[in-house]
């Protein structure tokens, strides 16, 4: 009976921890999402001298404040699930590990800033936020659109990358060190930082067969932008389809109804009747 | 007889200054248009070192003669609406406001510059023309496109914002704040910078591997772009089919049938054949 | 009769000057097009000091012989045109003369260089070129759809031009004149820079509250980029359609059918078939 | 009997080099793709002077025992060709040649150091990939929409040559060479750097009406880089709906219909309907 009652509390436990479907579950995740953003935002503020030379006793009484709370809820998580090993070794299993190891790490090795920065990991635990039901249809939708996009998207990747090393080192023999192509692998950085528009001007060619170059790089930048775009329009348009109608008329089997539809738009079977086939 | 009169003079102008349907109605709003975008011409004008040296009287009889102007207006709007109160608090009875606040505080408090900036958001009344009958379809359009791709756009904001923590972190230990990346929050501005590809190279890698993640940022900057316009896209594709197709179904009455619809959708009617009530 | 072969002549002339119907036309097209281009390209190198320093005569000389070159033709167009009037007053008219006149003017007025680079505007006589067979199609495509889009566009950059002067005169208050934004119209040239992710970098917010305030404005630019790319995507699409797929069926009226459709694919009516509807 | 079993050593030789449909022809493609990937990522390392300074002859050495690898596969592709010439002369038969011949010439000119640049063009022999199956069918589906895009873009890309050429002019006179814009050539530069939203920053417009020709521009650019992607994603979604429409028609053995077709497009047969043939 005792024991019964303690699989009933980690049942009843594992739906509000891991779970978002009950309310208490929906109150935990939206809880644990302001703390998380809380937490990413004082280890950001942290780091501008200024501001932490005024508050730094506040900021480290704060992060022990939200490392014992999400060790807390990492205690949680181990206990209530039902397959703690498996849990500890999934990705968020290892995230949820590194967002609180650094403040204990800390207490033996002195508080070695760059060690800190770790605890910024933090923020892909605001991931789960994904698993509310609000964003579960959306996510679906641009998930699947995406994975369609991939086998297209890496073969454009590959012909950039090719263009992107061969275009660099042409501008590494123009241009030369003396305009800060001192490298092939810098020349390439280079091209990427044109290719993409972003152009930062550190580098910037100065000769005027390295202009001609850069130009045609840049209209080609501009113009190419234009195939990823068009693969994930095609493929978000193909993946809403499949989630937003996927009834079909069992009389003439078109796909695609409007939701609204009682009756199929093609052949007029009533698409709302039990008796499947109206019109035979 | 007398207050009917007066009634009908308040329904009147009612028609004029907040419509746009009537003949007076529409050139009352260009003509606002027109006032409210040589105020803010003149407003941008005299923060000009410049020009507001010599011309530094000319602009404040100019100013007033807006101010005037508007203030009648202001005053035409309570007099004619129905429900004044509900006009004082709404939107555009609040920025109408605070187009003439500032002058007359400038009275008391003298010309303080930054106050008179304020005035600037007379810009916003302007977005009054899109009243007009010529844009209501078209803004129609693309408000419902764009409140369609909210939530899945959201959820694309929601991956950049991590990604552009997570790279200006790693990018503030990589690089340090001898190369410009002083703290977090401006190594987040720099990936911010970097992602969208504005690219302003006021801070720009120095070191190799700082050089490569920014590499891999602009590449997935450059790709990821292709998420909202392709979101947006085939939102505004559904958008426009719901608004053009204005056939309604002669049996029914239902309107905005998919374009290629043979039959209504509500209720069976054969929506191509000649006799156009088939179902009777 | 001679009054009657002078008339045949200038039809002929008229069919290789104006049209690009014939052999002979299209010769004199892709003739002046080259002549066009390659008298641009003198214009350009003309400018660079250190070409211009070694070459000054010979430029002088290709110079007189583009002029009298476009001056015969445009005698040629007055002469063969039905109307002159007309064409000299159109917009190809206008273009042609002012490609012609600086060089005349030179004469009277001394080598004045920037009266010179009027002549650039002999660029525009290339557009002459879309009236070829094989672009005809494409332009008039690409044409309808910017047609179509251009009252959504137009709603569009009245959101941003609110938008950039808004965030620009902020701006001006937040950042004021010691880091740049020294006056509203610079602040809304930076507003502009940064919107369209072009990023010079010669003005960049220094504030920790102006780089938050661009951080937005960045990301919204690189989201709202996605709104013209949508609208011209979907009107793009309309207008192909309209092009390429404009059979009806005679019996169902469904449209867009597939080039080499010889039934309609939704009711199997014959579509090469005289008699138009063969099913009933 | 000699010769046909030399002959069929060739067979299977020429399976496994030029082909990629057996286990050992994959074998050896994707061997060789590591090989040249190392290969370039070596000849991009030794132009860095702080590594090459270190590893120079173990660089000298990979250099060889890539040569010699390349080397023997050149021979072993003419070796096993039916036709050694028109691979000799093939594009791929060029870049395989020019991959290999830098490193000897170095042997009789010395380490020519941009001379050994060229041997760069050893990833252009890694496009060979394509041909991995995996591929083939997003390469066909890309490579179909590009080229039904090429026209409307070939006009498009005129469209803005045009426009930069102008613009660039324009400014070359309103800024002049004292801030930056020396001649025309390159105005037409910061012209594209502009259009193109990459903004260097290395050339900017310094004075009032240079920016707000500039501002124009950016808006430009901003908007019409709409057209490209548009075009592009349309030619996708047709080149996409070529592809995947896989269905046949039981009576004419038509492929390809378009996905709402009910009726065979050629035929005249129902597609939809139960018993396959309905027209015999």
């Amino acid at each position: 009976m005792n024991k019964a009652k303690r699989i009933s509390l980690r049942q009843k436990l594992y739906t509000i921890v891991f779970e978002a479907e009950t309310k208490a579950g929906r109150t935990f995740d939206i809880i644990l999402l302001f703390l998380i953003l809380f937490s990413v935002f004082i280890i950001c503020l942290e780091t501008v001298p200024s501001i932490n030379h005024h508050f730094r006793s506040y900021f480290k009484i704060l992060e022990w404040v939200f490392t014992i709370l999400f060790s807390l809820e990492y205690l949680l998580r181990i206990y209530s699930s039902p397959r703690p090993f498996r849990y500890l070794f999934s990705f968020f299993g290892i995230v949820d590990f590194l967002a609180i190891l650094p403040t204990y790490l800390s207490l033996i090795l002195g508080g070695y800033q760059y060690l800190l920065v770790i605890r910024i990991l933090r923020l892909l635990r605001a991931a789960r936020i994904f698993k509310l039901t609000r964003f579960i249809n959306e996510g679906q939708v641009l998930t699947r659109a995406l994975r369609a996009s991939l086998p297209k998207i890496s073969v454009f990747l590959g012909v950039v990358l090719m263009v992107v090393v061969i275009v660099g080192s042409i501008m590494y023999i123009v241009e030369g060190s003396k305009n800060g192509f001192t490298s092939i692998p810098k020349s390439i950085y280079w091209a990427i930082v044109t290719l993409t528009t972003v152009g930062y001007g550190d580098i910037a060619p100065a000769t005027t067969f390295g202009q001609i170059l850069a130009s045609f790089l840049m209209i080609m930048g501009y113009g190419i932008i234009a195939v990823p775009t068009g693969i994930v329009s095609v493929e978000l348009a193909n993946s809403e389809k499949q989630t937003f109608n996927t009834r079909i008329c069992p009389h003439c089997h078109k796909e695609g109804h409007a939701k609204d539809a009682n009756f199929c738009s093609n052949c007029g079977n009533n698409l709302t009747s039990p008796e499947s086939d109206t019109t035979s």
